[in-house]
């Protein structure tokens, strides 16, 4: 068994940001596998190409490759059976794709808008102008544009998280009483925004924030021990 | 075996219209069994509070009252577990606390402004005027104005939807092959609208359009043979 993982970073190698590729780091963990880390940047679309993708995360188990955060997981799911699953069976899968689409819609989404000015920052200047560039062009203004009010606009992202938290009021995770595939969806845009931003995505007294604390202490506090600002 | 549900009704007995209640009819579908309909109206406090409960549904299996649509679902799926299951797995039953919270939230709390005044018309009067003194003094405004320029306020609805939109580029049902509870959590909140209100809250070419027609046609069409608008 030969794991390698292509992982999202900047100017320092050990601090992986996308949100997807901390899904699939979080995954990898929760199997028990342990995958060598190759540091991927935005330009570098050569080193993935003949592995058929031009985004990361993209996992190469020996021969394998395997492209897209979830489709890792479904991977991992049914290469990896004898071990801890992530979904809880297959109406777990089922409902995970949605779970999924709502971490990109609206985690993911939500934060972006929030912290994208702060990225180009942990990049090196080739990799920040192809990001500004085409992130300015998907968002018809300059990144210090899109972020400015995010004191207020915060108040929206937080709300959005709302069926989140009434779920968290009667079970720990939103796997249930343990973490799963579910909660890596949602804390990898965490990890990805701690990677990134110093911006206070949550309050203190937020339940979410709670959560976050326990996954950020997962694993022997894996995602913790990664660099990141204070949350 | 003998099972009845508290369904909430207006002035046509036949025509239950609670996105809750409706939930709990599909569940009951899904597991194959019947339950006679007791129907009960908003200011009929007196007839469930044996039960416990202010509120429908209200499941009544032999001597065993249970209450809150969610924890009717969780009854069915223990104490009927020959039958086809409701969640898929612990896995499935745990995301599905949050499709829950998020078919609350986004789904009836995002359709609730766009209906909510066409609700009173189907009432007896004693009704409409507790269900417009209560709405009305929880929204601040009358029901007329919250509902004013829907046909504009519609977008914002049918844009939160993206999640389940997406997943259903991939697979029928939020269920997977086949429809579960994930997918009558929102089903209910169509049905409602449908019993109610003649306001068109998806678009004919939308991807959530061909899924509620499929659930009004499953259980040899329960849901469509029950009185409602054109959708």
């Amino acid at each position: 068994m030969s794991l390698k993982l292509f992982e999202l970073v900047g100017t320092d190698e050990a601090r992986p940001f996308s949100p997807f590729c901390w899904r699939t780091r979080m995954a990898l963990a929760h199997k028990g596998l342990s995958a060598e880390s190759i540091p991927w940047r935005f330009t570098e679309k050569h080193a993935i190409a003949p592995h058929r993708s031009e985004k990361v995360p993209v996992l190469l188990d020996g021969e394998t490759a395997v492209v897209d955060s979830w489709t890792i997981a479904n991977y991992l799911e049914d290469n990896y059976p004898d071990r801890p699953s992530l979904f809880g069976g297959e109406g777990g899968r089922a409902m995970g794709r949605m779970m999924n689409w709502w971490g990109d819609v609206t985690v993911v989404g939500g934060m972006f808008p929030l912290i994208v000015a702060d990225i180009p920052g942990h990049l090196h200047p080739v990799d920040a102008v192809y990001f500004r560039t085409s992130r300015e062009a998907r968002l018809g203004k300059p990144l210090e544009e899109t972020v400015a009010g995010r004191e207020k606009s915060v108040e929206g992202f937080r709300r959005s998280l709302d069926p989140m938290r009434l779920t968290l009021r009667t079970q720990p995770y939103l796997g249930g009483d343990a973490p799963n595939y579910a909660d890596y969806i949602v804390f990898g845009g965490f990890q990805w925004a701690r990677a990134i931003s110093p911006f206070k995505l949550l309050a203190e007294n937020d339940p979410v924030y709670a959560w976050r604390e326990k996954l950020l202490d997962a694993f022997d506090g894996m995602a913790r021990k990664s660099p990141g600002y204070p949350v």
